[in-house]
């Protein structure tokens, strides 16, 4: 009885979820600011992606990142050590964000004349995938260590993201990590979606995950 | 004001949750068959830990397993090869397993006459931390390649867990993970808790867990 309640609840919070989150898409396209939500498991590498990114792009676009955590500040405090500008949200026990939240964070980070806002959102597959925050884009991570298996147990990330890196290539080989078995499990939900192997360690992949995050900021501008 | 009533909703379910795992305990203690709850983010090893837990203890105890996931049934399949009842219980979107939905799981299974049964529980730190399942104790997984800073992100699932299992031991040296740092960021949660290293890959901590899970049964049966 109680399962029942809960849903219809979470329907109705859906529903003005995604309400706010078309309002702030269009607040930020008047603007100019391309909002990317980044997802992925705990320990994935979002915050060293992120901080690779922010080096990488430096001088030629201004980057903003809503740092998402049930608890703790430690990856704002990195990315801030990297040159973007940074605040931490934190979702009260919430495993993901919403785009309420997100509109505080922005209020608070204060994006004017930013080009490129990333949500590092709560490490998890699961939550993050229902909840629209308003982003034009979403990115997930999925890292080698974790198994080419994950499309076929957490279906809804992979059907959602506009774009799947597959990081920590460099360590591949120790996780018998089989690309062509992960490219058939993620062809099973998201026909199109474009899958990009990296290591933020080594750079491979690097360059082909930046040239994709300048297009998109070149049509949200456009 | 959807995020307020979603909060009292959500303790309601908690109240009316813990109640049905109470009596779902002390069923399982009249039983004498401990249930114990094994957690972590995606790909943290739980599969691999229980295949391999279940062949070492063949012959010694009978040993069930229920299978939690969003989707797919690959994991009970796996576990179904070396030897132990399971069964997969698919939550419906939810990102853990309640004790209804483990109720349900128990009496698929059928757990009569069995010394032990796992929830392998949904992967993910945040919401499996919320929920009690009606198990006798919780295990978590962390696997060294998600990184030493999670007791500072995931605190409530540090908190409530019985036994931690560092796992992944033998990559850790790529990873830069520093188990120094780990403990103390685990202890800021849970002073007690046993901090347990090892690697299925080459059987490094196989035995201390199995001893601490030998003991756990005995005790649960005495």
């Amino acid at each position: 009885m109680d399962n029942v309640r809960v849903i219809e609840v979470k329907e109705n919070v859906f529903a003005s979820n995604i309400r706010n989150a078309d309002e702030l898409r269009a607040r930020m396209k008047e603007q100019g600011t391309l909002l990317v939500n980044l997802m992925s498991s705990p320990g994935a590498g979002k915050t060293t992606l992120l901080s690779q990114t922010i080096d990488a792009l430096a001088g030629e676009m201004k980057i903003g990142v809503i740092e998402a955590d049930v608890d703790s500040a430690v990856d704002a405090e990195t990315v801030r050590m990297h040159g973007a500008k940074a605040v931490q949200v934190h979702t009260g026990g919430m495993c993901h964000l919403d785009a309420g939240m997100t509109d505080q964070g922005l209020a608070e980070l204060g994006y004017e004349g930013l080009d490129l806002v990333f949500i590092e959102n709560v490490g998890n597959l699961i939550c993050p995938a229902e909840f629209d925050t308003g982003a034009a884009a979403k990115a997930m991570i999925l890292s080698t260590p974790e198994g080419h298996d994950k499309p076929l147990k957490y279906p809804l990330m992979f059907e959602v993201s506009d774009v799947v890196l597959v990081s920590k290539m460099d360590v591949a080989p120790y996780f018998d990590f089989d690309m062509d078995e992960f490219e058939k499990n993620v062809r099973l939900r998201n026909k199109d979606v474009r899958i990009l192997p990296l290591s933020a360690k080594t750079g491979e992949g690097m360059d082909v995950w930046l040239d994709w995050l300048r297009a998109q900021v070149a049509a949200w501008k456009a």
